[in-house]
């Protein structure tokens, strides 16, 4: 998929990437993929469900996936693992 | 689904909750549910992921579900919507 129809949510207000989704669902996207790591997972969740309760009642959550990622940092030697969550949805 | 198998997800560390689904597996459940709001979704994620790397590598994700819970707080005169998430893992 490519990341044209991606939002990643990081540690913005939650209203700032509903923007960025409803923007790409009213411009011809029919599929938008939310992912965000660590932390920002929940604020994902919360992106999506206020997307579809708020703004767009017709949006459906076609598929969730999570998975583990390995991040190497510059100022630590050891690499570490964060969560991570796809959310896919489509109106 | 009966309560039985659900682990609820708050804040206390990621490897209390690793603990309480192994135990479940382990007992012979085959199937665990785990389960948080809020904050706690990024925490439910690493439970999960980390139960599966770490512990038991034939754990499945076999559903994830969000959702909306609304809660009204006796300090609060409106309730608030809260984000929440359920992850179905079998083995």
């Amino acid at each position: 998929m490519s990341r044209s129809n991606t939002v990643f949510v990081g540690r913005k207000p939650v209203l700032n990437y509903v923007l960025a989704c409803l923007t790409l669902l009213k411009s011809g996207e029919s599929e938008v993929l939310v992912k965000a790591r660590g932390r920002s997972i929940s604020t994902a969740v919360d992106v999506v469900e206020v997307t579809k309760n708020r703004f767009l009642n017709d949006l459906k959550v076609v598929d969730i996936s999570i998975g583990t990622e390995r991040l190497t940092s510059s100022d630590r030697d050891q690499p570490t693992n964060v969560s991570s969550i796809e959310i896919k949805v489509t109106r």
